[in-house]
C-alpha cells in the first residue's frame, strides 16, 4: 500500500487558525473592544427573495410523489444551464449550454478538473493566489511556476516568454489583490497558451463585481479562448450561495489535447465521480439567475461596491498605496510604514480592533501588503475604515 | 500538456444508454404496451414529510440576513455528524462525530478518496459490481484484480490468499447482485486486510435495507475495522436523497499507513477541493436521521422491502434461482433458458413489457443473470411480477 506522498509536500495552512487564535486573544485581554472583522470572503447578505422562495418551492416539491426529482443529470438540468447561458449573453458572451457544467462550487471544480491532466506538467500560478491552485497541483506532484504579482506589474504578471507551461491559473478579478485583467491583457495570455498549447484554467468568482465593458468578465469575451481556456465560476458572490452551493465551468468543444475533447473528459469524471447538484439549489441558482431574481442580486452587490468605495476612499484620503476594491470586493494596501503583514495585522488589531488578513498569507510576494474585504456589513464597514482614518491618518 | 491518458483506457458506458435506445424502440414499435422499468436504481418515494419540512424551513432561512448561512464547516455542520454518529448508536456501533465527513453524496467520495492512494496500488474488485470502483481506478491507472463473483461463491468472493491487495472495494449488501457479506465473512475480509496493510474501501450505501441481526450493517461492527476500512455511505436509498444529494464517509482516526493519518489527509483533501455541503440540505438529512424523521423513511424502507418480497416470491413460485432481495433492493435472477443478459432483455421486454438490467452491464461474471429492483411503484412491480409469471411460469 503506497499513499500519495505528495500529501507531506503540503505546507500546513494556519493562516485563518491563526487569525482566529489572535483575534480571541485579544479579545480575552480587551473585553470591551468592538472587534470587526474585515478579513472574511465570506458574504453577509442573504439569498435575494426570489431564489429562497424558489428554494424553498423545490425542497417541497421533494416531499411530494408527484413532484419528486430523484437522480438527475450530473451535468446539470438544462432549466438551470440555459439560464446561466443566458446570463452569459447578457453581457455579450456566447457560450453553449452543452457545455456548461453544474457542480457544488468552483472550488470542487478547480480540484477537480485535475484529474485530466498528467502529473508530469509545469503549472504557472500567480504569487500571490488563492491557496488552492498551489496546494492541489502539490497534492498531484506537478512542477510549479510562480509568476510573480508585485507593485511593478500591477499585481498582473503578464507571460513569462520562453517558459514552459502547461496549466496556467488565472484569477480576474483576482483573489486577494482585486487587480483586474484589461482585454489586451488577456489577449497576450490567450495568444501565449494557444502558442504553448498550454489550458488557461480561469477563476471567475469575482466576474459579477466588474462594472462597465473595459474590463471582461469572462475569458471567452477574448478571441482564440476557445481553444485554450476552462472558465470556473460560482453563484457564491453573484448571488450569496456561499452556504447554499452552487457554481459551474465552461469546458469548450472546441478544447482539445493530445486529441482529446477536455469536455469529453470532463463529463466522463463527472458521471463517474459526481452525482449532480441538489434540485432544489437548482431552481434557487436558476431564480437568482433570471430577470427579477437577477435584479435582486445586483442591488446586494451595489452594497458591497459601496464599501469598497468607502475603503478605498479612506485609504486615498489618508495616503496609503492601495489597489482592487472597483471591480472587486477585494482591496489590497499596502502595510504603513513599512510593517510587515502580522505585524500591520497586530497593529491595527491593536490600534483600531479592525481584522483583516495578512498578505503574506497568499504567497512570498504578499508580505508587506494587506486584504480587507468589502463583505462586511455597510455601517461596520465604515466605522472600521473611520476607526483606520484616525489611526493612520498621519501615516506617510 | 500531457493529458491524463488513462482516460483513453476507460470503456464507454452504454449500458443505460442502450437499455433506453432498445426501450425506446419497442415502444415506438408497441404503442400500446404498458412498459414497467424495474431497471432503475433510483427511488420512486418522496422526502419524508419531516425532511421536506426542515429542507424548506431552511431554504427560507437563506433568504433572511439573521438567519443566513454562509461557507459552512467542509466536514458538515456538528448538528448533521452528531445525528449521524446517533444513527449509528441506534444499531449498536460506535463511530466518532470527529471520523465523520458529510458530502453530497457516496459516489463523489468514492471517486475522491483515490486521491489519497498511489497510482502504483493493487486494487482488488468484484466482478459484478457498482461500474464506479472499476472506471476510478482505471482513470487512475492502478493495477486492477477482479475478484470473481458466481453462484458457487453466492456472489461473495472471500480473499484471495497469496494475492498482492492494497485497495479492497466491498459492497454489502451488493448492488447488484444483493448479496449480504455475514459477519465472519467480513471478519475473513478485515483480517485478511490488516496482514497485508490493505485498506478496505466498504460501501455501506444499501444497509437501511438489512433487516435483523445477523448481517452486519457497518463494517466497524467487525474486530479490527478501525485500523484498516473507510466507509461510505449515504441517505439515497435510506431517505430518498438521490435528487437531494447527501452522504458520508467515516475515516477512522486509528486508520494510518506508510505513518499518515488517512483521516487527517481526507480532512485536507475536503478543506483542500471542496466547500461543504448546503445548509438547508444538512437539515433536511438531520431531520430525517432525527427519530421522528427515521420512523417515517422506515414506513417507505416497509414499501420497498415488500415489493422485493413479491420479486422474490414469484421467481420462486415458477422455479427460477435467484438471490437478494431479502436485505436489499435489488434481486439477482438467472435468465430462463440459459439465455445471454441481453437475449434474456429483449425476451422479456417482448413478452411483458417490463425492463430490467442485463447482468453482464456490471461485468464478465454478470453474463446470464439480470438485475430487478424494488423501487418502482408497488402496484407496478405486482403488475410486472405477475406478467413474468404467466411468460416464464413454466420455464424450468
Amino acid at each position: 500500500m503506497k499513499i500519495n506522498r505528495n500529501y507531506q509536500n503540503l505546507e500546513e495552512s494556519y493562516l485563518f487558525s491563526t487569525i482566529a487564535g489572535k483575534v480571541a486573544a485579544f479579545q480575552k485581554e480587551h473585553p470591551e473592544a468592538d472587534v470587526i472583522r474585515m478579513g472574511i470572503g465570506d458574504v453577509t447578505l442573504p439569498l435575494c427573495e426570489k431564489a429562497a422562495d424558489a428554494f424553498a418551492r423545490a425542497a417541497k416539491e421533494q416531499g411530494q410523489e408527484k413532484t419528486f426529482h430523484g437522480y438527475g443529470p450530473e451535468q446539470g438540468y438544462e432549466f438551470l444551464r440555459e439560464a446561466i447561458r443566458e446570463y452569459y449573453a447578457g453581457f455579450g458572451v456566447r457560450v453553449k449550454a452543452g457545455d456548461i457544467f453544474v457542480s457544488d462550487g468552483a472550488k470542487s471544480d478547480l480540484g477537480n478538473i485535475l484529474d485530466l491532466f498528467d502529473a508530469d506538467n509545469t503549472v504557472l500560478i500567480p504569487d500571490p493566489v488563492y491557496p488552492v491552485y498551489l496546494d492541489t497541483n502539490v497534492m498531484a506532484g506537478r512542477r510549479i511556476w510562480f509568476l510573480d504579482a508585485n507593485a511593478s506589474n500591477g499585481f498582473l504578471p503578464m507571460p513569462p516568454e520562453g517558459q514552459e507551461a502547461d496549466l496556467i491559473y488565472l484569477c480576474s478579478p483576482n483573489n486577494p489583490t482585486g487587480a483586474v485583467y484589461d482585454r489586451a491583457q488577456l489577449k497576450e495570455w490567450v495568444d501565449f497558451a494557444n502558442r504553448q498549447g498550454a489550458v488557461i484554467l480561469f477563476d471567475a468568482a469575482y466576474e459579477s463585481f466588474i462594472d462597465g465593458g473595459a474590463f471582461p468578465r469572462s475569458i471567452y469575451e477574448i478571441e482564440g479562448a476557445e481553444t485554450c481556456a476552462i472558465e470556473f465560476c460560482s453563484l457564491s458572490k453573484l448571488a450569496s450561495f456561499t452556504g447554499t452551493r452552487c457554481g459551474y465551468t465552461v469546458v469548450p468543444e472546441a478544447l482539445c489535447r493530445e486529441g482529446m475533447s477536455l469536455r469529453k473528459m470532463w463529463l466522463r469524471r463527472q458521471t463517474t465521480k459526481f452525482n449532480g447538484v441538489s434540485y432544489p439549489v437548482q431552481r434557487a441558482a436558476q431564480a437568482a439567475l433570471l430577470p427579477e431574481g437577477m435584479a435582486q442580486c445586483r442591488a446586494h452587490l451595489e452594497v458591497y461596491r459601496e464599501s469598497a468605495r468607502v475603503i478605498t476612499e479612506t485609504l486615498s484620503a489618508i495616503g496609503i498605496w492601495h489597489i482592487g476594491g472597483i471591480h472587486s470586493p477585494y482591496v489590497w494596501m499596502q502595510c504603513p510604514h513599512g510593517m510587515t503583514s502580522w505585524d500591520f495585522f497586530a497593529d491595527l488589531l491593536e490600534k483600531t480592533g479592525v481584522v483583516g488578513t495578512p498578505g503574506s498569507g497568499f504567497g512570498r510576494n504578499g508580505e508587506g501588503y494587506f486584504r480587507l474585504t468589502a463583505f462586511g456589513r455597510p455601517d461596520a464597514t465604515r466605522e472600521a475604515m473611520e476607526r483606520i482614518r484616525r489611526a493612520y491618518g498621519n501615516a506617510e
